[in-house]
């Protein structure tokens, strides 16, 4: 079955087509845009899929992800990660004719930095104004005074174009449940209206509302306000999420095939060549869900091996016991040599290891798609 | 200073040197050949002046790293990470004239399988058996009953070399201080003197008995019966190591350059375009200093700003703020688009996030120089 070299990165294309189905019919039926986050797939092969019944905007987490999307067509492009004043010349040079690359700031030094750019180079821009409705990473809150000021500094040029508001709702990853996850929703929404609002009120259209977050996405009730939104996990999902309750284990849509190399009897583990690179040392699922270590076991057809997990990672070596460390381990399911494929705790950062997925439906390999990487 | 595009992986050329040269002195005052591994460097820049005056093996952790090597012109390489069977092509494929892949196995399923391929492809290969001293990862250990007939295993084939014993003794990273750390090396150095005299009298010559770790490199006392050593984060050291007591922060001779994009005052922090990919989310180095967070906050000469800190990070975010979190933040140091650098808390890690290294000395960026990444 699939004769990769391990460690490998696998994606199931059923899996990944039911979960942007089920995504951009959450869009559709809210009457949202669909802009996916490209940050986690890194692939222009799965952004047109995810885009498919949507205008075609997306997400990106690097200047190096737009560029590659622009390679691959795409036109509307949304870097949601602050705006660092030399990154303006590139933003730049990477628009063209009817390509966007939409910009984000928080702050009226950076907002006043890109309205002198875009004068002394004479090149438009779309800028959207973050809004931290909760998580308390990177944005203005909905009532801070200097939301106004910032939307004054951009349009200091009048080739900088206020689209709206953006935000990301981080803070849904601690929440517990459904109703919590809905509640961080509607926080996000409300506070994302209420700053388009306050803008409006200062004479600036603000067409653009976008709040994003995967868990967001999936429990958030009403949308009222909002013009589009931004998940980007859900195309994969993994153990955190699962944990979270935003998906099931089955829908978990990309692995990591393994080899067995070493039987460690006397300590009741085995080890595989998959480690802390293959792997990531995002231990983060363990918050959502007990003993999920470096990520659960299954078979080769995808089936978790009740209570196996990589506990422990180096370099390239992952230890594979049992969850509790107390009962057998299975050593006659995992003879030298044998192959086991690994779910991973978070999607972004082990898919962040690979280079292309090997793309499988059941026994057949299917595809293969390149991803990017870096910056 | 070094118009370079955030985030950046800058390396300090005199530091990394002076790393290099303090290793290579230490190998040869104990008459050890010095086969450094690449694993953390993956580059054959640092390979070459890392074997400078050595016999010019290397040590590698992957395949592709080990065609990335011979394309460079070394000859003589060490994959030391147990052989997966479906590998023993790959090697074979890589090998030529007078250019080995050696081979490592620590059980008789696969060093029959190695044997019996060996013969069927008409193939020579040289094997290592792993030798587990007291860290109980991967290898047999001294007294193992397996290990003589991993040799046998092994000489079923005349194509198969059985070059000696070799171990990797990670339990030094747990270990607390010099004298603990030179206890460790000498178990490791007594534990492959075991091995290979065992072996020996089974009628194996066993001519090379090869330990391999930074820590022990450093403090061991002893080399007595071993014939090369095998360290890699030396070139580059990190937060751990410096928590360790094996270098001091000024040997770090890696960081990584982020800009600051943004100022949450209210929360006595600020956030850079380096996060989660761009620092790896290895915290390990919080288990040898405390307070490390996800990387030390300098300035952009290279100096730590005392108790600044990137303390927490999402995938392309990293937050800065005071290791308690209480001093306030000097953010006049850091205005919005102002640059520092991060001292990484795992080099081998951090670096697996890019394909190059900036190359600098004080404020000249002197070079550029790939890396490889992936398998």
């Amino acid at each position: 079955m699939w004769a990769l070299a391990t460690p490998a990165l696998v994606l199931d294309r059923k899996k990944l087509k039911r979960n942007l189905e089920a995504m951009s019919e959450r869009a559709t039926r809210h009457d949202l845009d669909l802009r996916p986050h490209l940050k986690t797939a890194k692939s222009v092969e799965i952004g047109r899929l995810a885009t498919a019944e949507h205008s075609g905007g997306i997400t990106v987490s690097t200047l190096r992800e737009a560029a590659y999307f622009i390679d691959g067509g795409f036109r509307d492009i949304t870097y949601a990660v602050g705006l660092a004043p030399d990154k303006i010349d590139t933003v730049a040079g990477l628009q063209g004719d009817d390509v966007w690359v939409n910009v984000l700031v928080d702050n009226v030094p950076a907002a006043r930095m890109l309205a002198k750019r875009a004068d002394t180079l004479g090149v438009a821009f779309r800028a959207f104004i973050e809004i931290d409705t909760g998580d308390h990473r990177a944005g203005l809150t909905p009532d801070a005074e200097d939301l106004v000021a910032v939307a004054q500094a951009l349009d200091e040029s009048e080739r900088v174009d206020v689209r709206g508001v953006l935000s990301h709702a981080g803070h849904s990853y601690r929440a517990q449940g459904a109703d919590a996850i809905a509640a961080v929703a509607e926080e996000e929404r409300h506070g994302l209206v209420v700053a388009a609002q306050r803008l409006r009120d200062a004479g600036f259209a603000c067409p653009a509302v976008s709040p994003g977050s995967t868990p967001t996405a999936v429990y958030g009730k009403s949308w009222a306000g909002c013009t589009e939104m931004r998940p980007g996990n859900y195309m994969f999902f993994d153990l955190f999420q699962a944990g979270l309750g935003t998906c099931g284990i089955d829908d978990i849509a990309v692995s990591v095939v393994a080899t067995v190399i070493g039987h460690k009897r006397d300590y009741n583990r085995l080890y595989v060549d998959a480690g802390a690179l293959a792997l990531s040392k995002d231990a983060s699922a363990n918050d959502t869900m007990a003993g999920a270590g470096y990520g659960l076991v299954c078979d080769m057809a995808g089936q978790p091996v009740a209570g196996v997990r990589v506990t422990n990672v180096s370099q390239e070596h992952g230890w594979v016991a049992t969850a509790n460390g107390g009962d057998p381990l299975p050593f006659e399911r995992f003879p030298i040599g044998s192959r086991l494929r690994i779910l991973p705790n978070h999607s972004c950062l082990t898919a962040a290891a690979y280079d292309r997925y090997y793309v499988v439906e059941g026994h057949a390999l299917v595809d293969e798609w390149p991803r990017i990487n870096g910056w």
